[in-house]
């Protein structure tokens, strides 16, 4: 692995939107407070210019890199940000931050609602890709940051970019968008549905209000992530990982887990009830659906005015957010003559690539940076 | 449509195995009594040469074609089967059956246990593919069938008809064999195992009990249905009936139902609960899981001294058992010398198209069974 991990890093709240200055939000309603949970990595230069904003996927948290203090295992993006690595925080200040309506930080579903002194549960408002650009742009100007040289992010981090470059083009000198979507097909949002529907229905959801009735929808939040977790890798990955091998060396017929495949699927469940929220879950891939930027001829306008460098990427094997995805996002930027580079990357693995260290991926990140900083200097 | 429906047909029940002739599974375990329920088209001729069986898939029943007495639509296969139809009952007697564990009279999980006057629940054994094969002999044997003409299944129902044709290939003249697998990958495993895992942790399946304990898992089931049917269409159906329309004429952002792919996938999970056992969609899939007939290196030799003819088909489209699947069961077919025909035929409705009208689809099988009908004459 190229460059190294920064070693201990620490996660930060701040309070960015309040009672005198709430979020408003694109469905009308307002937030407040809004706290959001960030990380910073590397130094910020005196004027400001050398800032690279990291936009998290549907679980991910601001934790994207180094390790906390007692932890073994690092950030989820710590082969991508360090000295030396693709973002190189000996020559960029890296901030990433946690997403509105998420649950590690930031104020989502099961935060305080001040009107109540109960958690907001379903009384959250529903949110739209606007909104976590404005969280992300409000934290932006408390870190006295106007402009990042990149903004980069997958899946649906990368939603979060393209929305932002698209209201915000002159907050951003490039935009960097992996496996991503511009507009979930019907199948995606089957999927995404039925994920919902899981964790609904299942009778400790008690519609919503499960934090204070004292139950727990963990059993749909886990299925969700299991099912959730087949697109995240290709049919080829799977059967690479675990063929039809047996967990517990031969198989012997049952109904729990005799097969490899189940034992991961159940460990990822399993492990996801620990750090994640099934109210998130809801809010954030609602979100998702949702998402379609292009749906308004003029929404490029402003770039086309002012405009970003655009790298899209997108993974052969990925069936979640196929080529086909990038490939729209890249047919709407080149025709309103936006410069976009876009590149599909050869990788067995499917959605989850994007987080994976793939030579071809981390080289195309660090040359197109490398260009945003021959620019700077 | 070619051809006309059967018009009102009915469903029987014969008891096949009995408490001192039980059946005698794969497992070792036995189980008396078992209960087939069947239905008949067409006439079978004097020497009994003239009978086509028809295996049905994961949640198909016997009534294949025609209507039962006041029911406005015909059995799940009436476009393949009746008078001048692909499978025609001016010639052929058909032959369709419940198979083993399943919930539409063939006895299974949920029929009541002799030993205990209970529904047998989890306490029913385990099943395999040979025991499906084993009571459909039981049947023919008491409908005095020595050998069909042709025996023919789409999905789990093709893997009963290799399963029977590798066991007893004497036993019939033609297999046809349609978007099968002869072993599932890592991820057709993945999607059956997070189908079980919906119904078996909703709080309603008691353990298995929920039938004397009065509660259900019919939230799992519907979720498990719901995400079957995403794997039983192709990516390109989905987009083309669904698209992103919503169902209300505009979509309005929530929770419940707004996109009109989430109203077909909510349609088909409820409609699924009240023709469907939750213990059945365990038993039925388990099977598939770990069917792999050609792990054994001998299993061809008695089909390579008594061959079938046989026709695989696979849909272009297929992204549950792909084209893949059916080159596999082709290559070992051909590597013993059994006279193999293969087609992939073009359609883009994915899995699904097995049930479907498809004109090149319905002139193979039709082809395929006029040299049978001829080599009779």
């Amino acid at each position: 692995m190229s460059g190294e991990s920064l070693g201990i890093v620490e996660t930060r709240i701040v309070t960015v939107f309040d009672r005198d200055d709430p979020l408003r939000m694109r469905s009308g309603a307002t937030l407040a407070p809004v706290e959001v949970a960030y990380e910073t990595y590397g130094e910020l230069n005196s004027d400001a210019t050398n800032a690279v904003y990291i936009c998290h996927a549907l679980t991910g948290d601001a934790h994207a890199a180094g390790f906390h203090e007692g932890d073994t295992r690092p950030g989820w993006w710590d082969n991508m940000i360090g000295p030396g690595r693709p973002i190189d925080t000996d020559r960029w200040f890296v901030v990433a931050s946690n997403i509105l309506g998420g649950c590690r930080g930031t104020t989502g579903p099961s935060s305080l609602n001040p009107a109540t002194g109960e958690p907001y549960a379903l009384d959250f408002p529903l949110l739209d890709m606007a909104d976590f650009v404005e969280v992300h742009r409000a934290l932006a100007r408390r870190l006295g940051i106007r402009s990042f040289a990149a903004v980069v992010g997958g899946s649906l981090g990368g939603m979060q970019v393209l929305q932002w470059a698209l209201s915000h083009p002159a907050e951003m000198g490039r935009a960097l968008i992996f496996a991503a979507s511009s507009r979930l097909t019907a199948q995606n949002i089957a999927f995404s549905a039925v994920g919902r529907q899981a964790i609904m229905r299942d009778s400790g959801f008690s519609e919503g209000k499960f934090l204070t009735r004292g139950t727990s929808p963990s059993k749909g939040l886990s299925v969700a992530r299991m099912m959730a977790h087949i697109t995240y890798l290709s049919e080829e990955a799977f059967q690479e990982k675990f063929g039809r091998s047996a967990q517990g060396g031969e198989l012997s017929p049952n109904f729990g887990i005799d097969f490899a495949v189940e034992s991961y699927l159940e460990h990822q469940g399993q492990r996801f009830l620990s750090r994640f929220d099934p109210l998130s879950y809801l809010y954030l891939t609602r979100v998702m659906d949702y998402f379609d930027p292009f749906a308004d001829p003029h929404v490029i306008d402003a770039l086309a005015a002012d405009p970003v460098r655009f790298l899209v990427v997108s993974f052969d094997t990925d069936w979640r957010f196929s080529t086909e995805h990038s490939r729209r996002i890249v047919r709407h930027l080149e025709g309103s003559r936006v410069p976009t580079s876009f590149r599909e990357i050869h990788s067995p693995w499917g959605h989850d690539s994007f987080l994976l260290e793939i030579d071809d991926y981390h080289a195309t990140v660090r040359a197109f940076l490398d260009r945003a900083a021959e620019e700077l200097a």
